[in-house]
């Protein structure tokens, strides 16, 4: 096949990746094409329990005939799954679905999920790999280092004044942000698998921690409450609520994140105090951000953010704007939201 | 006519008012309609030493038969003009064109442009007044204040990190935003006719302050550079490279704004630093914002806005996302560019 028509159709399954949302798996994009380049169907990961991106496109392709199934090619953006998780192993759906040339831009390399492309070739189909391996290693850059560091995936949730403010000089917060603002923090809960606060915001705000839709009812996925801290919390917190949450008796995000892998859990939100969104940032533990900033300003009382240990201009922590799942930048009622992950490594200062 | 065809027309001309941008002139549109409600010629204003949006909508109209101008109605969001300014008087122009009637939203009730209704009248115009009255007055709500005050209509230029800090901690901020950023704010120079920044800002940075295109080329147009504070600056200070610049030696924004008014200038820049920026916003004399955010975070340093009295955050100062003169935030490079204005009077706590 033309070069052209298969780089064609790698770009549109990066495209089609970025619709999906970030967590516990990583983006992934698929599209089928005849020998002539025809798209014949296309795919992409929506996120944790939904089918995988080859699997989306294979459901799309439906029944063909086994020649022009042998004929066709399937660029995906990372190489195809080994292992049956939630959803069977894409693998084996390839090869069920009798499509002969397979083409992936980057390799899995996971202990767990790895190994799709020897089992292609075992069954017969043709597999290249690297076709815009290094785009494709890209967008998922954060979460391939999570894995490779055994961490779950990180969202830090800030809410902030436009002065970069949390709480007022007599420490009331409730609320800087507005209903629609809330509405997406909880949308962002209930597709996680842990939240994280800090002792500070228990005793502070007693907060439920769980996801709650409009209506004020709750999802039917919940994340486990995790508070980080030393500090006892009382017996009462109203995230104490029933049995799923524990306390890890850290500063350390290190360890919390370590606990929260030893649950199984892929996706974790940080959602705050300030002490804890510093430890996470400080330790570059911070995958993806979502920043709700009211319009307002305070000119005094608590940052967002604290001490880094950054010095000067040239060490600042940086990130870039991530059109993800949506723009980059959304406007919820009177706020903000941005949606930001760190840079690249080596592409840190501009 | 029917209501429901003058309604519309008012309606498009709010919407026509909203593409301008703020300044020393207020935001306005106007629509031309034949007696079925057709529409002959819309125009608004684009700024100062442009055509009013009367002139723009009579100018696109060109010439039509005398009965058919005498028919028309002429709906404009703010009482016409009635004085010969950079621009000939409106009541003038229309009364030249023929034309019938005129509604008119919201009165001017200046003592140097008012008056225009009554000219109208004199030449035999038929003229209404209060249509939409409360939008339109809300839509200049701001340049209102300002011209009743004596005062010059004021932007505020900030440029910060996501934790609204404007230095690092050994005091390095050069450059925070990016060269997008920096262009943008350098158009916004070239349609002032002042820029305020403090002693500290002067004695820091030592900046030019005059506005340059792309290419590094000053504009035609260049504002006047005034510092304020009540330190000497250096004799060779960059800004004091010809004589359009002074010194107002106080701490007190009024007196600055007032020394400005009697140079008959209509639009000011409140450029920085933090201290210039806090005095104007806890003065509330702020009139509109332009907030640039880079997607850096330094967790210390430096922050953008200062002590502005606020104990509580029932108390905080409110604004609102502005999306005349485009999108309300805009996506520059790297960096975010969020447009605001101050809530209406009564409207500040949500």
């Amino acid at each position: 096949m033309q070069p052209s028509r298969t780089l064609a159709a790698m770009r549109l399954s990066l495209e089609l990746a970025r619709r999906g949302t970030r967590g516990a798996n990583p983006l992934v994009g698929a599209v089928i094409i005849d020998p002539d380049g025809t798209i014949l169907a296309t795919g992409y990961h929506r996120g944790a329990g939904t089918p995988h991106a080859e699997a989306d496109a294979l459901n799309r392709l439906g029944s063909i005939d086994p020649v022009a199934a042998r004929a066709a090619t399937m660029l995906v953006t990372l190489e195809p799954c080994n292992h049956t998780g939630r959803t069977g192993p894409c693998s084996r759906a390839i090869i069920d679905a009798g499509i002969g040339n397979v083409i992936f831009a980057v390799a899995d390399g996971g202990a767990v999920a790895g190994g799709g492309a020897e089992t292609l070739r075992a069954a017969g189909v043709n597999v290249e790999q690297g076709l815009l391996e290094d785009q494709a290693a890209e967008l998922n850059h954060r979460w391939f280092a999570a894995r490779a560091a055994g961490r779950p995936f990180t969202t830090l949730h800030l809410a902030q004044t436009l002065d970069g403010r949390i709480a007022a000089k007599d420490g009331t917060s409730q609320w800087i942000t507005s209903p629609r603002s809330l509405l997406h923090a909880h949308e962002v809960r209930a597709r996680v698998g842990a939240i994280v606060v800090g002792t500070g915001t228990v005793m502070a705000d007693d907060p439920r921690l769980n996801a709650r839709d409009e209506h004020g009812e709750p999802f039917a996925s919940q994340p486990r409450r995790i508070v980080m801290g030393q500090r006892d919390i009382p017996g009462d917190a109203a995230l104490k609520a029933d049995g799923n949450w524990e306390q890890v008796r850290t500063r350390d995000p290190h360890e919390v994140l370590a606990r929260i892998a030893s649950r199984d859990i892929g996706h974790v939100l940080i959602e705050g105090g300030a002490s804890v969104a510093t430890a996470f940032l400080a330790a570059d533990l911070v995958d993806e951000i979502f920043l709700y900033q009211a319009p307002i300003f305070l000119g005094s009382g608590r940052g967002s953010v604290g001490e880094l240990g950054i010095d000067t201009l040239a060490s600042a922590r940086h990130f870039r704007l991530d059109a993800v799942d949506g723009d980059a930048v959304r406007i919820l009622g009177p706020d903000t939201l941005t949606h930001l992950e760190p840079m690249p490594t080596g592409t840190g200062t501009p």
